[in-house]
């Protein structure tokens, strides 16, 4: 049970014998105000994301997880190299070391695999009932080649949409979890770090013109977002949508529409038409990426986001208004 | 009254009308997934710290104003110039929108007065109860000249121990809100971003061999740290340290050693004998260093903090060894 927190000894003891004992690295080991780092060349990426899912550990991951596949993701959508993260953990008085040492494992496990270091961290403990046991702040660094211009604006008629794989299984987990539904144990949540499939892509250099992970507010906030960045029309083909069909049933069971539901693992790619074949033959050779297909393309219509469906007829995508399903991740 | 967060239209207004007002800057505005940046130089100070100070609102500032202050002093603290920060909300569902919006202009403020940009940022909503009010995490790079070398484990025998100005009063003013004592009106937290005195103080270059701030802990965690981690002696005397006269008397009502309060706008300088009268000319100079004073020296023995007291007796300087305030910072 944790009482730490006021700077004092107890503080530096949770710092030594747990976030030492999993992150050791000389950079984090100095425990200095701030990390000093030389990076290998001057432009970078810069992102932060807080972890607030609930419930903390789930099929596929736990916070830990989310919280350094999430940053690392939003950099690697930018065609980034992730490098080094920091972690800010605000801990609810009460909270169980073994849970929060499990967590804490799993973000070190995840680093590891993602090729990344947490170089710097800081740790805040608040009263029973002034949070909901734990959220985690993660920010990142990354180094990114300066000849590359992947953006949420570049997005071109023309262009071809793909998705690196099947669509809602974040979501539809947590949901699932929260609400208590007896479909859950088919449910798996689809948490990964995806930097290392994307470097792969970096090899089309700029005939990639979008990345983006649709996490909160699903594939259809994210392909929104893109339209309205890029000023473009997109349409997607729903025959060509991909779903587990653990996932698809559950959807239409519940009246959900799958496209707002979260992803953790996945990323929504706008190529150039004439390397689809070449960049997908790349992505089915990935673990992360064997379910990648082409789901429709870009068009000159503005700003609007339309679905083809089964039947042939076209109806528009939109953002959700309200929260569909809030501490998602 | 806050309700947003789930990733749809909601979040995009708050974020478009209150973040985007207040921070505007082509780098944040973009809103990609990471923010891209060149920088002037590849040896950077990366640090992260979340807020969770109660109350929100004090004499001398806000969380908001905190939060930009400490994670700028802690870049300066590594001798570092200050450049971005990224910045993450954890917003409890009911909290006033007119507070948000004070604790949003403050922040910008300050990072006009640091001369800082927040090129990225997250905002999550949790439900009523789940947090109290506010948390902000912010993480900050900024560069360090390759040269220098200001570390924690960098104070030598001989070196002479400044503080930049009067101990405690970030401490007592979040105290006696908190505890609702009557001299609450003559306090006021000294909350300040350090990174432009110590911008001035970087032309002494290596003869500065330890900066950092006495947050959490106070002056007597931080000399313990610095003990430690530089393996040294440190000895200060009573006589010379700066107090507010309604600081040290609200210590002695409530038998609370200052040593142990929170600072907020203070650093401690560990420096090269030689250069200790010029450079508090320097500090002297500039409205943060008004009240600059040697207060010690480092000696060679090992590892312990002892103060000289009033009447010339010694005693050691501990690290309170459980929460004397939480939540403080």
């Amino acid at each position: 049970m944790i009482g730490h927190g006021g700077g004092g000894r107890l503080s530096q003891q949770l710092i030594s014998n747990l976030f030492l004992k999993y992150f050791s690295n000389p950079i984090l080991n100095s425990l200095e105000d701030a990390a000093t780092v030389m990076l290998p060349q001057r432009k970078i990426a810069f992102t932060t994301d807080s972890y607030v899912v609930t419930p903390r550990l789930f099929p596929g991951g736990n916070i830990g997880k989310l919280a350094v596949c999430g940053t690392v993701n939003d950099l690697a959508m930018r065609g980034a190299l992730p490098l080094y993260l920091s972690v800010g953990f605000i801990i609810e008085e009460g909270l169980s070391i073994v849970e929060l040492e499990d967590i804490v494992r799993t973000m070190a496990e995840t680093t590891n695999t993602a090729g990344v270091q947490i170089v710097t961290g800081d740790t805040k403990v608040v009263g029973k009932g002034a949070a909901d046991g734990l959220y985690i702040n993660t920010a990142g660094i990354g180094i990114v080649d300066e000849t590359l211009h992947i953006s949420v604006a570049n997005a071109q008629p023309g262009d071809k949409v793909i998705i690196s794989g099947t669509i809602g299984d974040h979501g539809m987990t947590i949901l699932s979890l929260r609400e208590g539904l007896s479909f859950k144990a088919d449910l798996r949540s689809d948490c990964a770090p995806l930097n290392g499939l994307v470097k792969e892509l970096l090899r089309f250099g700029n005939d990639i013109h979008v990345l983006r992970d649709p996490t909160r507010g699903g594939v259809a906030a994210t392909l929104n977002e893109i339209a309205s960045s890029s000023n473009v029309g997109i349409i997607i083909d729903e025959t060509s949508l991909p779903f587990k069909p653990q996932v698809k049933a559950s959807c239409e069971l519940l009246g959900l529409d799958p496209l707002h539901l979260a992803n953790e693992g996945k990323f929504i790619a706008i190529v150039a038409k004439g390397v689809v074949d070449h960049l997908l033959e790349v992505l089915h050779g990935h673990e992360y990426g064997k379910d990648a297909v082409v789901i429709g393309e870009v068009t000159d219509t503005t700003r609007r986001v339309a679905l083809r469906t089964y039947i042939g007829s076209t109806r528009i995508i939109d953002v959700a208004s309200g929260e569909l399903l809030p501490r998602i991740c």
